[in-house]
């Protein structure tokens, strides 16, 4: 079996003159320093550290484009700049909630992305618990009137993002469909795996309720309260703003190619985050993962053009599209667009470019990354970042390298999401199928577009 | 070995006429109950979700002392009453810290108990940060002036108190140790074994200058920040107030002798809790635990008498002493007192009281556990407990059952001490073992008072 890989992959080799013969070995030590490398690290470090929170639309956030900048001149990148743009920003203010009765005791909330404010003196309402979201779905029409809408459905933990795949609708659109069935507010368990009391944030469609995710353990209280069998009142007061024309900007540095500049590999992450954490995991680690490995891949220089790009509005969308637009032109000159955005923990499976698994420089790539024992999924890949998929549905190549989630709910969106929470060694493992990749797709003449065509 | 102890066992119940000749099962029987029952999760489960965080002097603490009157006669106890005292009271206000140089973002902090409000205006200062607290006790006077002092020293994780009680006078002694060197405020990192980005409350002296204990991960962040080397400037909004003769209660029930009314096995926890969790491990536990215990103990009706005491001021201190005060001429009919204060895993090994080890009860009570592998600690019992130690020192036998807190301090007073990080199982072996020593105490003539006594 191993002679028989070998076999093929020479005979591969042999197909691909324009390829560079040395590209196992070159891929080798891109791997292995990327591995040894201190840069992810230290991107990440430095951005949780030097600006913290950052949420789109806050003085946070230009410090954040401004920290971009330099960081991406210290590294030695070229043709750094911010591409702004504006996008609707919704900010917390002050936030309280309370069960009033029969058991007066406080509760640990977070308002949801685009909540609407309690009214002045606060909303006070019986609450209306369902252990599904689909018990509440299947509430008639005036079933919730005056009640808060209060939804505890547990979150399941899973590798991949199937556990919070199963529960996003009861965040994002749950506001909506309470407030068509009469509810005043509406509250649900944390999107969380974890069981700190700190709840998790997230964004919800505008439903002009106020809207809150309440930590596990608070979701379990109303849970035994509301057992009881006496109605549970909860006050809410919650502040917040939106400003329909916030700036955002997406930080931009490249390293140009030396023989077909105009052939860009764009990668990235996201710059802005949350604001009860410091946005470590989501997505100060997508962030040096990515632009460490562009650094590392492009230590010499390559045929092709590598493009970082920090997305500046991704938490409440924007940034992508935003970025899609603006580039439009570019897309056929794009290589391959790929962003990381599932935490710092390692890549387990990975989706290639439709068409490319045979490639010889695909093929020198998977046997660069062989160590790693990667799932390679041979379904084409199809865009797990949110700031790439305008871009993939435009006509850009993209590339899946799929994260180990299974700890990364757990903190996702909550204060718990700071540097401590970065393990190092599978930062670096990252950093390295990156880095390889990169490296790879860089230094070939791949051509993704090609590749990936229906067949005539 | 197995037959030398059996030889061992049964001598010892020949020489002890007045102790049932059944004692072996009826222990057995009081244990797997014990392990079998939902009382105590019952009781741990009711005060989290019927009063939540009760620190003494609110108005939750009138509630949780209504909650422990029904609870006790609910449960079948005799002479239910409350036993007031006074008390000095801190009470939380509005609390706030930034950095406002030169990285400015919000930190996580919980003020310390009797901890100074800031001034109108609040506190802006820069830190003088000590990697360790005894780096700040080598400062010499006027060192801090003008300061807020931060020691960032780390709490090791250990089966037993030694970790939490290396790094207790750095909160406790903490701030007049810094005021003393010209300190306007005082910061620590939470004494805690956890991660997540929670800070942990507690008592301190009174030192006039604010006091707050930062999360991990907040106390980690200024000591990066500090690394840099540019002065750290923090701002700190914290109200508080003091009440120094808040209202306080004993809350007692008993289980009346059948023989020996007068001879009195005291157990208890402590019913007021910090203010940021619900009170579940710290010690909603130790009150289901003992309480559950005596319960299961005087199922039939005991020789001596059993009484449950909910101590009413435990954590900013008070109640132990109240309780002596109040009981010291029946400190000589007190058979034996023991607390439950360290949670609700399970206890890993014991000390009996001075001079009981070869008695045939205690040699009953420790063959009825043996199962559970508990260590005996050949040294006498020193009272674990903060309310029983004021007992003690006025003549009363205490027994200590050591409970593991490798995970206890991960949420020590912090607002994840929820009660679903009760495991209901350890739970369980807690009521087992502390039913068994009631038993075999409350049904047996054992005197810890001569058996402690000094030889003549």
């Amino acid at each position: 079996m191993r002679l028989l890989m070998f076999a093929a992959a020479a005979a591969s080799l042999a197909a691909a003159p324009a390829m560079a013969q040395d590209l196992p070995s070159k891929l080798a030590a891109v791997r292995d320093a990327a591995l040894a490398s201190p840069i992810a690290w230290d991107i990440a470090e430095s951005l949780t550290t030097e600006v913290g929170p950052r949420t789109v639309g806050s003085p946070a956030m230009e410090r954040a484009r401004d920290w971009g900048l330099a960081k991406l001149k210290s590294l030695g990148f070229e043709n750094v700049h911010a591409e702004p743009f504006t996008t609707a920003a919704w900010s917390r203010g002050a936030e309280q909630a309370l069960v009033i009765a029969p058991y007066p005791q406080p509760l640990q909330i977070l308002g949801l992305g685009d909540s609407s404010p309690t009214p002045p003196g606060g909303l006070t309402a019986p609450i209306a618990l369902f252990h599904t979201y689909a018990e509440l779905l299947a509430e008639p029409p005036g079933a919730l009137t005056g009640k808060i809408a209060l939804v505890v459905e547990k979150m399941t933990r899973t590798r991949d993002s199937a556990g919070y795949s199963a529960v996003t609708r009861m965040r994002s659109a749950g506001p909506k469909e309470a407030a068509k069935r009469g509810a005043v507010g509406y509250l649900i368990r944390s999107l969380s795996t974890g069981n700190t009391r700190l709840p998790h944030a997230g964004e919800a469609d505008a439903a002009g309720i106020p809207a809150a995710a309440l930590s596990t353990a608070d979701a379990e209280l109303l849970d035994r309260m509301a057992a009881r069998g006496q109605p549970v009142t909860v006050r809410l007061d919650m502040a917040s703003s939106v400003n329909p024309v916030a700036p955002a900007w997406n930080v931009v540095g490249e390293i140009r190619g030396s023989e077909a500049p105009d052939q860009v590999i764009v990668v990235g992450g996201h710059l802005d985050s949350w604001d009860p954490g410091t946005g470590a995991i989501d997505d100060a680690a997508g962030v040096a993962i990515t632009t460490a490995a562009a650094r590392l891949a492009g230590a010499q220089r390559p045929r092709r053009t590598i493009r970082v790009v920090m997305w500046g509005s991704e938490e409440q969308g924007g940034s992508g599209r935003a970025y899609a637009a603006a580039h439009r032109a570019e897309v056929g000159d794009m290589v391959v667009v790929g962003e990381s955005d599932d935490g710092a923990d390692s890549i387990w499976t990975l989706r290639l470019p439709r068409g490319s698994a045979g490639h010889p420089a695909m093929q020198a790539f998977l046997d660069a990354i062989a160590p790693f024992r990667i799932v390679i999924d041979p379904a084409p890949a199809r865009s797990g970042g949110a700031d790439t998929r305008a871009l993939m549905q435009a006509g850009a190549p993209v590339v899946d390298f799929i994260q180990d989630v299974s700890r990364y709910f757990d903190i996702h969106h909550s204060a718990d999401d700071t540097l401590d929470k970065i393990d190092p060694a599978l930062l670096a493992q990252n950093v390295a199928v990156w880095a390889s990749f990169i490296y790879a797709t860089a230094n070939s003449d791949i051509d993704f577009h090609a590749l990936g065509a229906p067949a005539k």
